[in-house]
């Protein structure tokens, strides 16, 4: 997230939710220590928390009340991106080592575990039983996607709607609950969040099509990996989808498994940019952010909206 | 757990838990849905829910109440094996295949995740914040445990400290929440709860020191492993630990890796039999019982009691 786009009293609550962050990974468990700090270190936009920060400007705004709702949803987050790197067999992320690459699978098992952990425990701080069955209908949506993701890998004859139903979960979900939850820990009425809910979803569609765009657009430097990396794990993506409407384009895309040779995904890829494939996902990204804007001008007159309008824009136009 | 020593009305609320754990893992994701069933088709002794039910005698019994709690630990239980499994490169658990055996070690962590989420999803129906603070922490300290087993794998020169340690996190931990939880949930004065609570420790201490010797001492069709199963793959128990005080024995012991072939094994199994090893493990377990069942002659008067002590006496005496 660009803080510039943020005011300074929202920065002095952002940093602390980010001391939070770091308290909350403390283990006695050296390795555990080391494994998570390394994990926090590597940063990451932290939209979750300033989406739960944001929404709370909705309702009766109190950074010692909502910290724990956006701390948890962070570490939820964290967690959640420590297993996907196991399952992805990745080395690196955002340009750091990742935890099964500096140690291996099982150590990531559990620093990923000893996270969602330690995010139950942020929750426990959370005295609203919405939020509770919100949060844990959350997690568990998370795990079916992840399942779901792993199903899907390399299988090139997956439709639209399954790719939609599982950037939902992989990604949207997330960022809609981080919305909905904000609101709910300041209170606001059930309309207002829901509509948030709504808001953050689209949100979350139009973000991880641009993710799925920039996989393909992005310089290694850029994205902190190869391009094209995730067609190469088998993670059929919007733009590939798009491609495979091109017959002969599809016939060398399938053939395509974590063999493939650097100058082979290069060449594809580039394909792939001249197909048109990039413009049509540019487009759909374009839509869902559409909604998220005329869905956030249903909402009530505070100032947040004005933020969240300039993120939803700078979503919309970001290089990475 | 022998359900023989449960009475009639008790086994008719267990099987409310058995069949809430049926539902409890119901996923419309195929590969989730048939790796879970297939754990919990397992079985497995459901001690957890067998101390969860009987600790909430001690307060106003109401299983639609506890229900919820019960089956929130025994899936969190479900969940660590699935995790440990992997982390013992596991083929097989009470003599079924495990999940990553039948299908591979992703799907087996995201399989433990989805578990633990569910139970999670339990936790929301639990309106008690104590219950939830002391659950987190719990989970928290599971998974701390779990990377102290995987540092200290092969660590020949740890301490029964670090042992004790290991094995308070990995069993005890569990159950003596499961017993204070059953507590909490009835609704019993902290005096009640706490004392429960140690009384699951002790008795969780002495089931797992207990479990360690019958890996020496089971047969491998008790077992569903082979005997020394834990050794070979770098678990230093009680019984190795004090074999290791035979330094001729010592120095066999360490040599002992994954690779080691089955007579070696056999031979080793035989020679910490001979040892006296067992024998002072089952010494210290008795400790643990001696201790359980002091604890529970200081709390009330309670039908729920004697089965208690029954439970206490099965797990000093139990064979497999």
């Amino acid at each position: 997230m660009k803080l510039t786009l943020l005011n300074s009293t929202f920065k002095a609550d952002f940093d602390i939710i980010e001391k939070e962050l770091e308290k909350a990974i403390q283990s006695e468990i050296e390795l555990l220590q080391r494994a998570s700090v390394q994990l926090l270190k590597a940063g990451g936009k932290r939209i979750r928390p300033v989406f739960v920060l944001l929404a709370a400007k909705f309702g009766s705004y109190n950074i010692h009340m909502i910290k724990n709702t956006a701390v948890a949803l962070e570490l939820i987050h964290m967690a959640s991106l420590v297993h996907d790197d196991v399952i992805d067999d990745a080395d690196i992320r955002r340009g750091q080592p990742t935890i099964n690459y500096t140690w291996d699978d099982r150590i990531a098992m559990y620093t990923g575990d000893y996270i969602l952990a330690r995010s139950l425990d942020y929750m426990t701080n959370i005295r609203n039983p919405i939020a509770h069955q919100i949060l844990s209908k959350a997690i568990i949506d998370v795990c079916n996607g992840e399942i779901e993701q792993i199903r899907d890998k390399y299988r090139f004859n997956q439709t639209l709607r399954d790719y939609l139903r599982r950037i939902k979960r992989k990604t949207a979900l997330l960022i809609a609950v981080s919305c909905e939850l904000g609101a709910v820990s300041a209170g606001t009425d059930e309309a207002i969040y829901k509509q948030l809910y709504k808001f953050g979803y689209f949100i979350g569609m139009s973000y991880q099509i641009t993710d799925d765009i920039l996989d393909f657009t992005g310089s290694e430097q850029e994205l902190g990996k190869p391009a094209g990396e995730d067609l190469r794990q088998g993670n059929i993506t919007l733009p590939v989808l798009y491609a495979m409407n091109d017959e002969k384009l599809k016939s060398e895309i399938i053939k395509i498994n974590d063999q493939t040779g650097k100058k082979e995904m290069f060449d594809i890829i580039s394909q792939i940019k001249k197909s048109g494939a990039i413009e049509q996902s540019h487009l759909l990204s374009k839509r869902y952010l559409q909604k998220a804007l005329e869905v956030l001008d249903e909402l009530p007159s505070v100032k947040a909206k004005k933020t969240l309008r300039e993120i939803a824009h700078y979503i919309g136009k970001r290089k990475y």
